[in-house]
């Protein structure tokens, strides 16, 4: 095996050398392949090859010749192991793993995971499963198949559990995997472990289904897509299978509403939509601070019912809800205050739910782009975001 | 070697199967156990054992117990190797460092890494460089003696320079050290290279010093700090010293005002202040839309005066500037419009500038938190942020 490793690096040692650039910039590889310092790309050596292009070997180098072989090939064929990323096919090969390490930037002033951050590595895995698989073409998820028929990935449905937010350098194993939905959809699920103890701490379903990228029509799944995809199957599911409850439709009289709202640059992704993270935000954000400051979140489902474009202006609605047990709004009266804990008792006790719209406000009509849920449990120790 | 790691693995792979946990979560645990699969968690079985502490034993495991082993701990003694964060020491112990692939969050609509995700990258990797160290204490990056001292690090100033943007799935390795300062700070410097070429896309430079935590006020360093970092320095330039260009202060009659920003809880850091990165998100975004679809950002210099708290009202003012050679606002005329390449001629090959000022927008006066100077070079191939 040591050899091996040798071999490909020294392999890529002599492409390295004949590479051209700059004279400056050639100082730089000089120092690398002499030093030979690099424990970690020594570690990486396997991969290297696979994303090492020669560099043309001539005097000057072309601007965009450089620019082109500056970049990494997105691999045609199916990998096992990703060293670069931590990442490996399981599951007997059709499943992903990744290790990550909770950065600095992904953890908000609480030091813990940013919801948004999680929700982020879960996109970034299920892509990079993709990318292993050789399937992944020139989009954003999308497979050679789907290219061909001018198809990208469209989410419809996410749920989200979290029973801990990692902390800041908190090393977790993330496991994705896709299974059916349907005969036209997807579904693609996470787990989130510590790798220290195998604890799960996130688990996560969603579906997708596929849109014709010019006519915005939802579309079936062709054969030849299927027949890509099928393969990758598996009949396992992060969260139990129950018939999900349907989020009802909030309208005006909503307790709290944001109005206005703009997508901005930064928030388009490479599909050119907002991305479903600046959804998330929008709805949190109408939360009122009070209670973001007093509860964690624990669960998030969110139903997706059309694209939000950068020219749409935006509205973010909020009720809150309390759980069907509490007994509040007409609802039946809880076990908890049979049971003599009183109303309070059972509110402090159970979990709290949001109701959230965010649609798109026209002139003449408003229409939907996304539902969602939250719940919430109290804060153990009556951490503070906002520090006095 | 291989032994090595196989011995390290086994004696991990006992405190795994000892480790507590309900019954359905050790489930997940034996699958892995099992499955001995992970050829990745086998590459880094060496970081492992620092990492795993074995949980109690008992039947039942308490809440606030699992809570506390479930977390990592920051290294008390100098590492050289983070096989998690693909990180290294180099420069003869004293310098890290790491090899990160871009992620496809961290792109924006046009797949290449927004300035943002890069300035977190800078962040990330000198905080990792200070775990490395075994120097951090609780803190965000402060040493165990500026703990002891009540003190914690500020930015004064930042440069960066962006020769390429990379691109989603590209393999960076980013280099970080540090320098002394004058006599009361610090500098740290970063490379950004690409890992297969070794050609250098971003160069970047920032000044560091203490500030009391309490009275928020400047501080010497301490000896017992010096002591402690000190060692750390070298000399050595990521981008070439001159003396810097102060940038000039814009007042009301600044071209483009964006007002009434407010922080939001996302955009708090550990520290609970107003994220770096936050302050050129504003700036930005203050630069009208039609020049940012036709210009990719090439240098920014963040100069920083003062923090920003979660409840502070802001205000984003920038002017543009044609660089020095170009000759409006009273300026000397540009040499390229002396060689006949007329004034459009001359803009359209010469970098342009926009001077920018966040500032505290109080009721009787305003109080400057950053200026900052970004500039820009035209696109090459009219690549547009917003598709129509």
């Amino acid at each position: 095996m040591a050899c091996v490793l040798r071999h490909v690096i020294m392999t890529v040692t002599a492409v390295y050398i004949g590479g051209g650039g700059d004279p400056s910039k050639q100082k730089l590889n000089c120092v690398k392949v002499n030093g030979s310092k690099s424990f970690v790309a020594a570690k990486m050596g396997v991969l290297r090859q696979d994303h090492a292009m020669p560099l043309p070997c001539t005097g000057g180098v072309d601007e965009d010749v450089l620019e082109e072989h500056l970049r990494q090939n997105i691999p045609r064929r199916k990998q096992m192991v990703d060293l670069y990323r931590h990442g490996e096919m399981v599951e007997e090969g059709v499943g992903y793993r990744q290790t990550v390490v909770i950065r600095s930037y992904e953890v908000g002033a609480d030091k813990t995971a940013t919801i948004e951050s999680l929700l982020n590595l879960l996109q970034e895995t299920a892509l990079n499963h993709v990318w292993m698989s050789g399937l992944l073409s020139d989009g954003f998820g999308a497979t050679h198949g789907m290219m061909r028929n001018n198809l990208i990935w469209v989410v419809s449905r996410m749920q989200v559990q979290v029973d801990h937010f990692p902390i800041w350098g908190e090393v977790m194993e993330i496991d994705t995997w896709v299974g059916a939905s349907g005969k036209n959809g997807m579904r693609r699920d996470w787990l989130l472990r510590s790798q220290v103890t195998g604890i799960v701490f996130i688990r996560a379903t969603s579906t997708w289904v596929m849109m014709n990228k010019e006519t915005r029509r939802l579309s079936k799944m062709p054969d030849e897509v299927r027949a890509e995809i099928a393969p990758w199957f598996i009949e396992k599911y992060a969260i139990e299978e129950e018939s999900p409850e349907k989020i009802e439709k909030l309208d005006d009289k909503a307790r709290y509403v944001h109005s206005n709202l703009k997508p901005k640059r930064s928030d388009l992704d490479m599909n050119q939509h907002v991305n479903n993270v600046k959804y998330l935000r929008w709805m949190l954000e109408t939360i009122p601070d009070e209670f973001l400051e007093k509860h964690q979140l624990s669960e998030i489902v969110l139903e997706y019912r059309k694209e939000c474009g950068s020219s749409d202006v935006v509205q973010s609605l909020c009720e809150p809800q309390f759980n069907e047990n509490i007994g509040l709004n007409g609802h039946t009266v809880s076990s908890q205050i049979l049971q003599g804990n009183g109303l309070l008792g059972a509110i402090n006790q159970k979990l709290l739910s949001y109701i959230h719209l965010v649609q798109t406000k026209g002139e003449s009509k408003n229409e939907e782009i996304v539902r969602g849920r939250t719940t919430w449990r109290e804060k153990k120790h009556g951490a503070k975001l906002f520090p006095s």
